[in-house]
């Protein structure tokens, strides 16, 4: 392969990332290890680029329940206090209270059995105002619920963090030559359809005495698609003459500030959605002379059992 | 290429637009810039071609929560003057009301309370008419919650407006020759994968002494596919001699009427569904000698900041 | 083409259409005009293969707004009998009633102030049983809530009855030759994107002596695949002398009870899903020597117009 | 075909399973007739691959509605307690009761008609912290409702087992060969259409000299794709010299632990989503020398009629 050949490759795989090749000379990661861009958008207002829906949608259990109880809260505060500056006395028949204090704990009570629709009837609003005021808030309690439903259905719906991916890279004697292997990790009960992979290279060169330049290269793997993957499975590239990464040692990686970028598409059958993940290597996440242990085994019965928390586990080799 | 090739290829593109090259002479712009063709359809009945949820899911979200609080309230007064009409005193029971407008108002929150079923229960209903409409109106509360429950999802879970375009295209020299270039960005805080292009250039031509003839060509791109859209990616045809706009000037497509269709597929990670983005770019929305700023940057980390207000800023290029 | 490779390739075809050849050689049409296989199923029990859900979201608004209205009736009676035989009087406090039909329908209205959940209280139930059953009966209600839910979500964006197709199919001249030719047009105002169009023809033939054998061909198309489908589309098959219409008459179509079959694939951009549409043209409904009339105008603004209710106007040829 | 090529195929035939040829020489079969892998997991906590959503969805109706009923018993028990603790008589209005039980009983019939928000309001919340409760029970049971209908629209939009597999696969004379043969059917009233299978054969071979070793086959088809699956398919390899199984005996197979792994692939047009199904079949449930009988038949009408409780009947050949 020739220089210029090499060249307009190297340009198409920079494209192929989407990012230009002179703004990614710097020493930073271009892709997180969860499979972000290691990048930043300005010039958009906050709203205009934010989706609520998917915010909560991402969100872990923890702090969705606390949205949600605390947005519950909050909007019966507000229509709490608006029943009690309303007149708690006069708008709200059959209250129990003697402070103002109580009154409005009543208010807010009133308010919740309102938004919630429970409406036990105990207390009850009269007058216009009183009346109109928590008309209106059922409306709201019962639009709550709709959003509601549709953002528990949602996350329960949505496939999320399936793929495992092993600590590091490794790269170790492989039959004759050398191979640059990770392994991934389905971690849900279900089998991932049709898998691809593919694995990028970029490194940084010197290209005829200016300023060095990161350059992308295509990996070819030994399998890139299985038609299922339901445990794990080891990926390697083979590092023969035709390898970019042929020839090159520990510390060539490190001066280049190496990175390996996995891409990874499927279709998950028990979500029956596809999926994509990514990930990356650094050059300090690589493992020389290393290779990953068996994680496979039988039990009493013949069946194959596969150790998930042993699939970043390594040996050396001589 | 021959004259007959040409055509061939023309006729191709057309059919490929699901037009017919006769129907397009006309002065006026085929694709709107959101994408949707500047035509009208005739003869079919307003309701078979029309669809409510559709519609519902596609308005902003002002006029959605007007319908839905227009709607309560139109509702709630069909079923206030039933109420009425059936009587209040009798049929109401807990009614405190002294005028036959206070009589209206307690008929419209009992409504309401029937409606949202909070049923607080300082008024019911007695007798057979009046509980059977409260009944009936109970489970149209429901049922109108089922639906916007619905609605909201629909809304929540649809990918709208992702893909902005730049203001205008330029025409600059790009390398050697000159390129037809414009810009698109990503108004998400999502990646979208498998990201394909396609341009059109349409151009009305006079053919052999008949009246002029609209016409379609595929213009090829630097890079029509990249693997991740995250940010901004400029789009880029080479104008060579291969190239169906090679010679032309800006007085040629201004009197050939000439518009650039663009075309974008891609399957975006964050909603999970494919997207589509159409647009185009008329005569008087291209640039010459004109090419787009940078709008890239670092931050003191080194990490890539990208300016998505700056990405229709363009320089004047000698 | 040899005699033995046009029979592969017709068992192909037979294969595709999951047919078995010596099972299709009586005079019954194939493929109903609304794209199912005109056969039966036996020996499944009924439940095994009927899918409740999906009938609910098939049937038409007013069916389905029937069977809602009626399982709420319907669901009431039987717990306001419950109710009634567990004794009114005692049981259920705040009962309005003289006569003994009176007392039943206080027992409904107390139910369907339970199954929607409004419970005014005006009427509540006292005592182990009737407060166990009003509590199962609130519970019930909401599950149907939440079934009518899915259903109506379902309904709404399930994509239906979106392609029509002109009532005939025309035989007519086109260039030097002449052309089987069909329309669709596009219902909804949606665009639907990258469609193909396959269309298969079937005629009964006489194979060395034996019994009428049913023989299936591709027929090769003008255009059978286009970008968008927003309004209207005419469908063409050139019968050249490669076409295995070339030289047949009508009366031939008629003695080999010949059925054109069509399958649409496309992609519905507003329901964000694939649309697959089916139908099937038989000889009695091919028009000779006819063709489409022209269904495009231009309005008073130079826009295209396309009356859809003139897509299966014909008009003679001489 | 030499030696090596054969390994190469076989190696990839192994990772398109994702599976490593060493760790399956045992005598288990790989894949259980409803389409998941023999094989265990171990390492990884229960609830990180534990998917409680789509557990719900994919359980039996009957265990669903019981896992609903006894939910909702066990929630308004625990708040049942909470509020006999809190004291019945001083923070329930209205309780009727007159044994610590019948007290009990009212604290959750209180409970109940907060959790669905029936809110009767015969017994209705007094002071903080029983108010605070019934208000926060109230929002449980809101949530829960969310939640019911969402497992309740995954259930029934979910394609579950649809296609039925004849219970043995046959090996008999095909037209001058033999074959290799098994059915699948279609048990929805659906079309599943662009179906393709995937058959592959997989035997233990003594691999010079050392302990034998499990190798996979891919086995080409008569026919691997329909456009549409209505009813029922025959799906034939035909085993001329070519095929892996030529020359095997009904011992080979048992002697070589011989296994046939199915996959299917398709688009449901009723559920509107990829459907996929495995399965496989082991040496023996493999008949010699038998072939299946016709299902198919014709009603009075012409129409055509196919008896799926048919489709495993096979009978002897000669």
């Amino acid at each position: 392969m020739n220089k210029k050949i090499q060249d307009d490759n190297i340009d198409e795989e920079v494209q192929n990332l989407g990012l230009s090749s002179k703004d990614i000379t710097k020493g930073q990661r271009l892709l997180n290890k969860d499979g972000s861009f290691n990048s930043r958008r300005t010039g958009l207002p906050f709203w205009e680029s934010f989706n609520f829906y998917h915010y909560l949608v991402g969100i872990s259990w923890i702090k969705f329940i606390f949205f949600v109880f605390g947005g519950y809260v909050f909007l019966n505060l507000i229509f709490a206090i608006i029943y009690y500056l309303l007149g708690v006395e006069t708008h709200l028949l059959g209250v129990i209270a003697s402070t103002e204090f109580e009154k409005f704990l009543e208010s807010f009570f009133f308010s919740s059995q309102s938004f919630t629709t429970v409406g036990y009837g105990r207390i009850s609003p009269v007058g216009f105002w009183t009346s109109s005021i928590a008309a209106f808030e059922s409306l709201v309690g019962l639009m709550c619920l709709a959003i509601a439903t549709g953002l528990f259905y949602g996350r329960f719906s949505k496939p999320v963090s399936k793929i495992m991916y092993s600590k590091n890279a490794v790269i170790a004697p492989f039959k004759d030559v050398s191979g640059f292997m990770f392994r991934i990790a389905n971690e849900q009960r279900s089998e991932i359809i049709d898998v691809e992979v593919r694995v990028m290279f970029s490194i940084l060169k010197d290209v005829s005495g200016s300023s060095p330049m990161r350059r992308f290269y295509n990996l070819e793997l030994e399998y890139n698609k299985i038609n299922f993957f339901s445990l794990l499975w080891t990926i390697n590239h083979i590092i023969d003459s035709e390898s970019p990464l042929y020839g090159l040692t520990k510390d060539d990686l490190e001066k280049g500030q190496a990175e390996f970028f996995i891409l990874i598409k499927g279709y998950d059958d028990m979500f029956m959605s596809n999926v994509h993940s990514r990930s990356s290597y650094r050059f300090d996440e690589i493992l020389w002379n290393t290779k990953f242990t068996n994680a496979y085994g039988f039990d009493e019965e013949g069946r194959t059992i596969v150790a998930l928390d042993r699939m970043s586990e390594v040996e050396k080799v001589n």
